[in-house]
């Protein structure tokens, strides 16, 4: 295992470190209990909180300032962050509008952030969960029952995100958020695996030639293991999937993500990009705003996920609202 | 090989139809001539053209837009672009305030931008040229007679871009990334070695546990092939390399740049930025501004660089320039 780390017990620590101080005009971490908040504090909002996982960065704490989170929760790599760390970030930057946890769809996940809504309710917080599920590859999975939370998780933070900067209710920016997760789809696939520092060797095999369709961000088994082909047949087989799924339909316009699995060079993710937008055209379906990058990640695995949210004139204007977090910048 | 690619031949020109396709707001890709210019002209200015071999997205293309280039050209591989391509360039986006080429210090760059500017200058082209040349590790190399080009180069587009956003005159220009030039310095260490998709395996053989210091861009070797240490260590080399060379000197004031080689995971680069805060805290030298991320890579090259410019009052004035390019957007 080579790897840009010290201590693989520091991995996340240091992370974290290196984020807020890179970023201090935009984020601050709070290092013991290991949450990233706005380095300043918006006027009264509803806020919104995230977390899971470490290893899928720049999720969620890159996606943390004005017009997307309020704070981040980081675990260690690949576990849950605790009801301690949640609880924390909510009493950081609660401002007494209410909380909406945007929790991605991994039993660990939804536990932590359950009993820490227990608490916070006990304490008076007003708090509403979505539970993100738009990974179709398989239902029931290594850490998950139902469906996993993967790309559109970037989606929704950014969509609600800028709800909640026009001063939207807690219910209002939970239904929004709520329509979001109907309408967002996603799947992946793995070129390598992943190695996780504690572990040492690659979470699973894949022979020279082989590709795992259907992967989740750590490195959970597909829908299927299949020969390397090109960039347009996998594009074909899992852009398909996530078509058929909703299903998409002609006359649809979405917003699309190319997302790198974290070792996948950018100059690929715009062959793909490429292809799926003449996937997309031949399925009638217009690609209306898009990304393409590395926004959620599995450490160093090579691959690409594709998620399509069906784009309604809300969600459009949320999406051009300007949004300015270590991640993700946009403004006009 | 696997890359999620199509045909060999196709992999620039299906690369460039991505990116103009998701940032067509922002950029607009001439197929013939593998040039990419703003997507709307801009007021009179002096325009900002680079461009090199393929293969380090997002630079040079990715840095097409508002505050940074006004052109780009795009060549094969790891291969200059060719005269005719930069002539290209000029003839889309020259506005009669004159032209800036800022070319890496690789001997096909060099001899063919020289070209180009003959050219343009028999047309009666005001052309001026910055030779960059901040990478440390070795002087003279396999496609370069002095030092490499390398990190430095994203420094000088985003201060020059913005200098010429601002009405500055050409000579004026220049003489700007004259000085950013001669004040950047940069070394980077490999991991893993980067695969050239015509090639098909890996371009030098690293063993798994070692690691190349002072590589460059395209795999060429650098100082010295060392066992595998941690991020810690590897900074205090590289940075040091870097320190010691200018040298910075305690009380100076530097931007960084952390840059990723293309497979390498933003965690680890969180990691080594903490790392080089720390190196550079204990040599009296203050991080005035900072960039982590994947700003100029070597395909799926597992590995980083690191950069440092001494900043001066101008140069901090012009990085908080606003800029909006596909692969650099900031606002405040």
């Amino acid at each position: 295992m080579k790897k840009l780390i010290n201590k693989i017990d520091d991995v996340v620590a240091e992370a974290l470190k290196g984020l807020s101080a890179a970023h201090s005009d935009t984020v601050r971490a709070i290092p013991e209990s290991r949450v990233v908040v706005r380095a300043s504090s918006s006027s009264p909002k509803v806020v919104l909180i995230s977390g899971g996982g470490s290893g899928h960065e720049p999720l969620h704490c890159g996606f943390v300032g004005y017009g997307m989170l309020d704070a981040a929760c980081a675990g260690e790599i690949f576990t849950s962050p605790t009801p301690d760390q949640i609880c924390s970030a909510v009493h950081e930057v609660n401002g007494g509008r209410g909380v909406l946890f945007l929790v991605k769809n991994y039993s660990g996940d939804i536990m932590n952030f359950k009993i820490a809504r227990e608490i916070l309710e006990g304490e008076g917080v007003d708090v509403e969960s979505v539970v993100i599920c738009d990974d179709v590859s398989v239902t029931d999975s290594t850490w998950t029952v139902g469906r996993r939370g993967v790309g559109g998780t970037v989606f929704i933070e950014k969509i609600a995100g800028a709800y909640a900067e026009t001063g939207a209710s807690l219910n209002d920016v939970k239904s929004l958020a709520d329509r979001v997760n109907a309408n967002v789809r996603t799947m992946g696939a793995a070129l390598t695996s992943c190695t996780v520092p504690a572990v040492g060797r690659p979470t699973f095999g894949l022979g020279d030639d082989e590709i795992e369709l259907g992967i989740g961000i750590h490195g959970e088994p597909g829908r299927a293991r299949v020969k390397m082909s090109s960039s347009a047949e996998i594009v074909e087989y899992i852009a398909g999937a996530v078509v058929d799924d909703l299903p998409f339909r002609p006359g649809d316009e979405v917003a699309v993500l190319v997302n790198g699995m974290g070792g996948t060079p950018l100059i690929e993710l715009y062959i793909v990009y490429n292809d799926l937008k003449q996937f997309l055209g031949g399925r009638g379906i217009k690609i209306g705003r898009n990304l393409v990058g590395s926004y959620i990640t599995s450490l160093d695995m090579q691959g690409v996920s594709i998620t399509l949210l069906r784009l309604d004139n809300q969600m459009k204007e949320l999406w051009d609202h300007p949004v300015r977090t270590p991640a993700l910048c946009m403004w006009r």
